[in-house]
């Protein structure tokens, strides 16, 4: 593992990730920094989406704030999953209100062929310089998270073009052309884990492989597909620098998402934490509050916290997080309080 | 049960509903009456989504047409999960490309309260007449499904005003105001038994409840704020008249959907046929070919609907489905090729 000072290698986050007992139980929360917090739409107000992420500064600066802000135990580094596919000469946007775009999605094999083959330290240096500089500013006692887009999701946006609700044309491309779809798997392998080590060569300490939209495979459609690249990319990371995998969607996937790696698995919002980690065993868990709970009043926040506390028992590798991203119209004061009383309740314990 | 004739009683359906052995395994398609099928278009060409719900001859003439046409091995009434809503005052309205709206969706406690209640004999007999109709046109040993939406479904689209991603609006109601939550559970649960048990007077043998979006909460939200209301209608469905319980999106849900009732649990295409049969017990299943695998070549088609006939193995009470609707975009001649196989198949062993 690279240099990590001791008071990051304590850090209750690191400590979690390790399965090591900690004075409480770490919090953070995916998408932390962003359009629901006022420093980040002041922010947003003056540069794009794609400008803020290339703008290593600013990058910094909006994942520092939401990390002081929160009082979170984590900071993840501001980037966004899809930032890697421009380099393999996909034409990415992003449309006001309508999310990222692929101008120019994979529909037919020969596309696969087309794409470029990259270095994510040239091509992909402006995050690493965003991490030096996020984690130069970041208390010292705060780990920072890095962060790719696991190989489904990056190809469900290459091929779709744009989110999904059904991914007709991926999973097409899937049954139809198995050896291209492998083929695009590789194509992502290799830039996928050097971007994640990259991160860390800059300063993050821990990453997190998110694979947001693979919840609509089968357990034997992802065992065919997907397991054997995700598996690769994770056998690569850096030793002794703890993965999270994160998935959504569909908690029959999870035995198989363990067994593709991660020193944590995530869960989203749809199991309950205790049946998911009895049947995960031996590995730590990050979750799985419902982002819609902060929508709700303060009392209904606790009550549901408390019930995911009492479900995780103080077991060590338990990460406190949400089931999936903070959702825009989220109040800032709910989630002030869901960390405070986060810290308070298992710091009782 | 009403007087059911023997070859309708003896199909291979209703055998399979029953967990009785039958000669073959019986299949048929969720949405087997849309958009991907010629005869349907050319009469959408004419008419609206809602005139044609609303003009028996034309909701008989379809349903009994796809039957036909595809030879499966039963018959669903056309109509639409929403029509509920509009005796209920609420204003329903289907636009072009963007599905089902609801103009004055529930927001407060006090719009619970506004919801008119209503006779589904009086207001939906429309639906009544053309399963009256489809029945007396469809050939005698092919049994007629009736349906309805299950009530968080039918919650959802009336609290979000349309179809969702997050169900923000549904999730933050159902936590900041339970009892106005369970006024509402409760506002759905009489016309919901009604209009099932009026579909099975009229002439349907066996009835679906379509849970679709159910599958956005947790097993615990769901036993809290669903389960007894979904228990006390399926309670109520006419005895000896099988039902169906289908939900989509979490395959977590499916032991408690299995206590929730109904004789058939349905499979989406998130889980192996054999592992959910198995956490299942005894229960018929349903399902579960991912609707995608249609649009990808025959040998796909017919690989994967292989691997699940494997994974049923012959047992009784296996009903042969997709795991969704049938997508617009599907070849007609892979939905015929797939009913074909399947009797082949099964009826070798």
């Amino acid at each position: 593992m690279p240099h990590c000072p001791p008071a990051l290698a304590d850090s209750a986050f690191l400590r979690a990730c390790r399965g090591e007992p900690a004075p409480y139980t770490p919090i953070w929360l995916m998408r932390q920094a962003g359009r629901y917090m006022k420093e980040y739409r002041d922010i947003r107000a003056k540069v794009s989406m794609l400008d803020l992420c290339k703008t290593p500064a600013l990058a910094a600066e909006v994942t520092v704030t939401a990390a002081n802000r929160l009082g979170v135990d984590a900071a993840i580094i501001f980037s966004d999953l899809l930032l890697i596919l421009q380099p393999m000469d996909l034409e990415l946007e992003f449309l006001k209100g309508d999310g990222p775009v692929i101008r120019n999605p994979i529909r037919v094999e020969e596309d696969v062929r087309r794409l470029r083959s990259f270095s994510p330290a040239e091509d992909l240096g402006y995050v690493y310089e965003a991490v030096r500089l996020a984690r130069a500013s970041l208390p010292g006692h705060i780990p920072l998270i890095g962060f790719a887009g696991a190989p489904f999701t990056l190809a469900s946006y290459m091929i779709e073009g744009r989110a999904s609700r059904n991914y007709e044309f991926t999973k097409a491309f899937m049954l139809r052309s198995p050896a291209a779809w492998h083929a695009l798997m590789d194509a992502l392998h290799r830039p996928v884990a050097e971007y994640l080590n990259g991160q860390i060569a800059a300063g993050a300490q821990a990453v997190q492989l998110f694979d947001s939209w693979v919840g609509c495979l089968s357990p034997s459609a992802y065992r065919q597909y997907v397991l054997p690249t995700v598996h690769q990319i994770l056998s690569e990371v850096t030793p002794g620098v703890p993965v999270i995998h994160f998935g959504t969607g569909n908690p029959a996937l999870l035995e198989a998402m363990k067994e593709a790696g991660g020193d944590v698995i995530g869960l989203d919002y749809r199991v309950e934490l205790d049946e998911a980690w009895q049947r995960l065993g031996r590995v730590g868990v990050q979750g799985n509050l419902d982002p819609c709970v902060l929508l709700a009043d303060r009392p209904a926040v606790l009550r549901e916290a408390g019930r995911i506390l009492d479900q995780a028992g103080g077991r060590p590798g338990h990460i406190f997080n949400l089931g999936h991203g903070i959702l825009p119209e989220t109040p800032v004061d709910n989630v002030v309080a869901l960390v405070d009383f986060v810290h308070e309740r298992s710091g009782r314990r």
